[in-house]
């Protein structure tokens, strides 16, 4: 604040703080995380977060999951390099879900290649790939898949 | 396709259609969706689906999901009237997570009357209110909350 007052100015009146963050003790401790494009608006992926990687998530400024399957921190783009720096995030009304705004280091969110992990569109006719990959897999990942 | 021939044509080969769709097997039968303005952009909310849910929403066009808390099929808006209209559906490189591009009706997906249920933003201080909320719910469900 620029002025010592006790009186609320119009933008915290416009704009009240409230308390709190993620509530870890939903969900078992892992909780649904989205990343989206800061600049575009597009979804990029889902992934989980515990309250272990939500904090480096802060600390560091960068994207930090939780990986289910792995059962350890994943640091997103820890083998690519594509990691997603992040410019704002934003909690759900239940507090049981998180939004991360990212700038997507690299152009692409996707192990695929593509920049969304949602690169595939549900016509009647069965999933249709939308756009083509930014990168190949095998030169970012060499011969390891994930 | 207008023409009746073998020939894949430009838009075929450019969008490859590929069989399939969400994973229901994973997540123990229920898998993460997101809800996304499908004219700005803008992450409405996240919940859940399971393959009732989706199958429900493919047949009528409207989003419903599982309510994990109710135990049942939530068709959104069945309350408030504030439906979800379907407009695109995207499936994750992993087939478990599901992406739904809508058009919100009642311009609010929160049962809070935010536009957005991420309408709380992180800062160093807490919570953040972001934007006002669209319609007053005490007027939209009455005496209940939800």
């Amino acid at each position: 604040m620029s002025e010592p007052t006790s009186q609320p100015t119009a933008s915290e009146k416009a704009a009240p703080v409230v308390d709190g963050g993620p509530d870890f003790s939903k969900g078992g401790g892992i909780l649904p995380a989205i990343a989206q494009d800061a600049q575009t608006g597009e979804v990029l992926m889902l992934a989980f977060m515990n309250a272990e990687s939500y904090a480096e998530t802060l600390a560091t400024g960068r994207a930090v999951y939780f990986s289910r399957s792995r059962n350890r921190l994943w640091r997103k783009g820890e083998e690519s390099g594509n990691v997603q720096l992040i410019r704002e995030i934003r909690i759900d009304c239940d507090s049981d879900a998180i939004l991360l705004k990212v700038e997507q280091v690299g152009g692409a969110a996707c192990h695929t290649g593509h920049r969304s992990c949602f690169y595939r569109r549900v016509t009647e006719q069965g999933l249709e790939v939308v756009g083509t990959p930014v990168f190949d897999p095998s030169q970012v990942y060499g011969k390891k898949s994930g």
